[in-house]
C-alpha cells in the first residue's frame, strides 16, 4: 500500500478573514508527518456552503484521507453538516446517544437544550461518531468514495483532543494496535546539527517515527511509535528518548511539556534550593519565565532588575568602581549581580545578567548582542560570554534562555560533585 | 463591478509538513477584507510541482485575483516558475532588470551569482515585475485566464514589503489613485464594546473601510481609505482616527504601532520622570514589556521582583506588620510596594503589582485571579483591584498590561492637572 495522502480543510469565517490564523491544520499536519502520512494540500474556507461543499467534493475525488474542522456548532452560520449532507446525497438522522451528550452538558450548565442545539445531534448514517469530552460537537468519520472523512468541531482544544484520541489512532494502526507519542527537548544545539546528528534514525518507514520541531531556539526531536499494545508503544518511546539523550547528553533538559524555567525549577526542588535573579539587558524576562511555572515560589525569591547603574550600586551591592573600571556590561559586573543577589535574599544559585540588546549603544569593543552572564552557586561563580544575532527581542530572548540553561547545567553539575 | 474574488496559495514544504505555521496568508487575508475583497479560498501546498500547478489552474479559473506565494528561491525545490510556466504553456524568459538586481545584492555580499541564482531572474514574458528591496527574489504580476495573478517571495518580511507596497495599492485602487492604512489601538474595552460603538463606521462599502483585530487583550480598529492622492487617502484616515479617539477617549492609547510599554514611555519622555517597579505575581513581565521599548533606559531605573515576603519587607520596605494584617495580596501591600520602588530608587513614578495567578492559592475570600495594582506618582498613590479571568498566563499577561495602562493614565491625569 502506497503512502495515504490527506487533505486537511479548515472552516470558519475568521480565518479566511485573516481574523485568527488557523492552528489545527499546522498542529494536525506535524502529527500525521512524523506518523508517516503525507499532507497533499490544506485547503482554508469561509461559511461558504457551496464552496464547502466544491472542497469537500474535491477532496473525496483526490485523497486517501480527508479532515475537515469547524462549522459543526448550534449557530446559523455553522454549515459543515449542510455541505455534508449534499456531499453524500443524503439527509442527517439523529442519533439518541448524541442527542443525549448535548442534552447533559447544557443541564448541567443549567440551561434547557434549544432546538438549534439539537442540531448538533445529526450525522450521516452511516457515521461512526467520535467521543468529545470537551463540548457538545461530538465528532464523527464515514467513507465518501474513495476517502475516509474525519470531522471534528474547529474549537482548537475540542479540535486537538480529539484527533490525539480518537483520530490518530484510526490512521496510524489500522485494526489493533495504539500509538504513543513523546519529544525530547535540546537546548544550545542548532537545528541543522541535531538533524545531522540523528539523521540514521529518520528514514521513512522507521517505527518510531522521529522528525524535529524549532520554536525560539528550543529543539524538540518528535518521537511517535505504533504497537499492538500502549505498554509496548511506550517502551519503543523510551528506547529511542534514551538513545537522543544519550546523543546529547545535557542539552537535553526535558522530555515532552517540559520547559526551561520547569526543568530549573525541578533542580531547585531536588536539590532544596533558593534562586534570585539580577538582570540589566533582559529587562525582567528570566524572572517572568522562571513564575510561569506554577508552584515557583517555593524557590524563586527576587529578581532585581536594575537597568541603571546607580540601582546596580545601590540595590545589587556593585561597587561603582566596578563600573567605572569594567563597564556596566562585563563579566566583573555580571559575576558582582549574580553575588549581589545571593547576598541580599539568601539565595543559593544566583543569576546575572548585563549586555547590548541593541538596537543601539554597540560598540566596536562591545557590540550589540555581546552579553554576560554570570551563575554564582554556594558562593562560587562563573561567567560565560555570549555574542548573540538578530534584532533586540531575539537576542532578549536567548540572552534569558542561555541564563536559565547555565543555571541548570550548573545544578546538574551540583549533583555529580556530591 | 461586483466584489472581486480572491484565492490565496501558499507553497512550501514546511508549511505542509506542520513546520511552520503559514503567517504569510492570514495577513494578506486582514488587509484584503478590510479593503474590501473577498478572500474566497486560502490553499496550501508543498513543494510538488504536480499539485501546484493543479491549484493554480484552479484557482485562475474560478477567481478574479490569485495571489501566489512561495517558491521563488535559487533551490531545486523551488518549483514556482516551472509551475507557472506550465499554466501559461510558454517558456520562462531572462530578464535584464531582474538579473542586475540578483547580481548586486550577491555581489554586495562579496560572493559571484551562481547559475541556481541566475534563475531568479526568469519571469512570464507578460509578467510586470515586482520591486524587492529586501531579498533576491522579485516579484511579478500578469494575467492568466481571467485571473490577475500576484507571485511574491514566502519570507515573510519579503512578502509584506511586497504586499503593501506593490500588491495592496494594485488590488484596492485600481487606475490612478493610493491607499493609507492606520489603526487606532485600545485597551480596558471588550472587543464586542467596541463593535458595538462603532457599528456605524463599518457598513461594507465605506471609505474608509473599518475592521478590528483583537491580540491578547488590546482591540485594534483597523482603518483603510483609498483616494486619488496619498495626501487625501491619509486626510481620511486622520479624520477617521480623531472620530475613533474620540469615542473611546483615554481608553487610546495610541495608533499605528504604538505598544502600551511605548505609550508609557512616551509620556515619561513628556513629563522628564523615572519609573520603577515593585512587582509579585507578574514576576518581571512589567519590567519585560517596558524594556523591549529601545531606549527605555533613559526613564527606566528598577523592577524589583520580591516573590517571597521576605524580600517584599527586606528590599522593599513594605512593614512585615502590613503583610501580616492584611496579607501579602492586598491593597495595602500593593502601595507600599510602589511606593517602596520610588524611595529605592528616587524615581517619581512607581507601579505595584501583587496578586494570585494560581492556579493554586486562591481562598474563598482571595481567589484566583484577584491582583492589586498601585500607581504611586509625585507620592500619591492609588489602588485599583481586579478580578481577572482565565489561566495563569492569562491573569499574568492582563494584569501587566493594565498595570501599564493604569500608569499611563496616572501620567495623563498629570498632564490635565499642571
Amino acid at each position: 500500500m502506497s503512502t495515504p495522502q490527506v487533505t486537511i480543510i479548515s472552516s470558519g469565517e475568521e480565518l479566511i478573514t485573516g481574523h485568527t490564523a488557523d492552528a489545527n491544520a499546522p498542529f494536525m499536519a506535524a502529527h500525521l508527518t512524523v506518523g508517516g502520512l503525507v499532507v497533499r494540500r490544506i485547503a482554508v474556507v469561509g461559511d461558504n456552503p457551496s464552496l464547502l461543499r466544491d472542497e469537500l467534493a474535491r477532496a473525496t475525488q483526490d485523497s486517501d484521507v480527508v479532515i475537515l474542522t469547524g462549522g459543526l456548532g448550534p449557530t446559523a452560520d455553522d454549515r459543515t453538516r449542510e455541505a455534508i449532507s449534499q456531499v453524500v446525497g443524503a439527509e442527517l438522522a439523529v442519533r439518541n446517544e448524541a442527542l443525549e451528550h448535548v442534552r447533559r452538558i447544557i443541564e448541567g450548565h443549567g440551561h434547557k437544550m434549544t432546538e438549534a442545539q439539537a442540531r448538533q445531534a445529526y450525522f450521516p448514517r452511516s457515521a461512526e461518531l467520535l467521543p468529545n469530552p470537551r463540548g457538545t460537537a461530538m465528532g464523527f468519520t464515514c467513507r465518501i468514495g474513495r476517502a475516509r472523512l474525519f470531522v471534528m468541531p474547529g474549537v482548537p482544544s475540542e479540535m486537538r483532543g480529539m484527533f490525539e484520541e480518537s483520530v490518530l489512532p484510526a490512521l496510524l494502526a489500522p485494526g489493533v494496535g495504539t500509538v504513543a507519542v513523546g519529544t525530547v527537548n535540546i537546548f544550545g544545539v542548532p537545528e541543522s546539527q541535531v538533524d545531522a546528528r540523528i539523521a540514521d534514525m529518520m528514514p521513512e518507514d522507521r517505527n518510531p517515527a522521529v522528525g524535529l520541531k524549532v520554536d525560539d531556539g528550543v529543539v524538540y526531536v518528535c518521537l511517535r511509535a505504533r504497537a499492538e499494545t500502549d505498554e509496548k508503544a511506550r517502551a519503543l518511546i523510551e528506547q529511542d528518548a534514551r538513545e537522543v539523550e544519550s546523543r546529547f547528553g545535557q542539552a537535553v533538559f526535558g522530555r515532552n511539556d517540559t520547559t526551561l524555567p520547569r526543568a530549573v525549577s525541578d533542580l531547585l526542588e531536588r536539590h532544596n534550593l533558593k534562586v534570585a535573579v539580577a538582570e540589566s539587558c533582559t529587562g525582567g524576562l528570566i524572572g517572568s519565565l522562571l513564575t510561569e511555572v506554577s508552584g515557583i515560589s517555593r524557590f524563586f525569591l527576587a529578581d532585581i532588575v536594575a537597568y541603571s547603574n546607580e540601582v546596580k550600586s545601590s540595590q545589587l551591592r556593585v561597587p561603582a568602581e566596578q563600573i567605572r573600571s569594567f563597564g556596566a556590561v562585563s563579566a566583573q559586573v555580571a559575576e558582582a549581580m549574580a553575588r549581589g543577589a545571593c547576598e541580599l535574599t539568601g539565595a543559593q544559585l544566583g543569576i546575572g545578567v548585563t549586555g547590548i540588546a541593541g538596537p543601539s549603544g554597540g560598540t566596536p569593543e562591545k557590540p550589540v548582542g555581546l552579553v554576560f552572564i554570570a551563575i554564582c552557586l554556594d558562593g562560587k561563580a562563573t561567567v560565560q560570554t555570549l555574542n548573540l544575532k538578530g534584532d533586540r527581542q531575539r537576542i532578549r530572548d536567548r540572552a534569558a534562555k542561555y541564563a536559565l540553561d547555565f543555571a541548570r547545567l550548573a545544578l546538574l553539575h551540583r549533583t555529580r560533585r556530591k
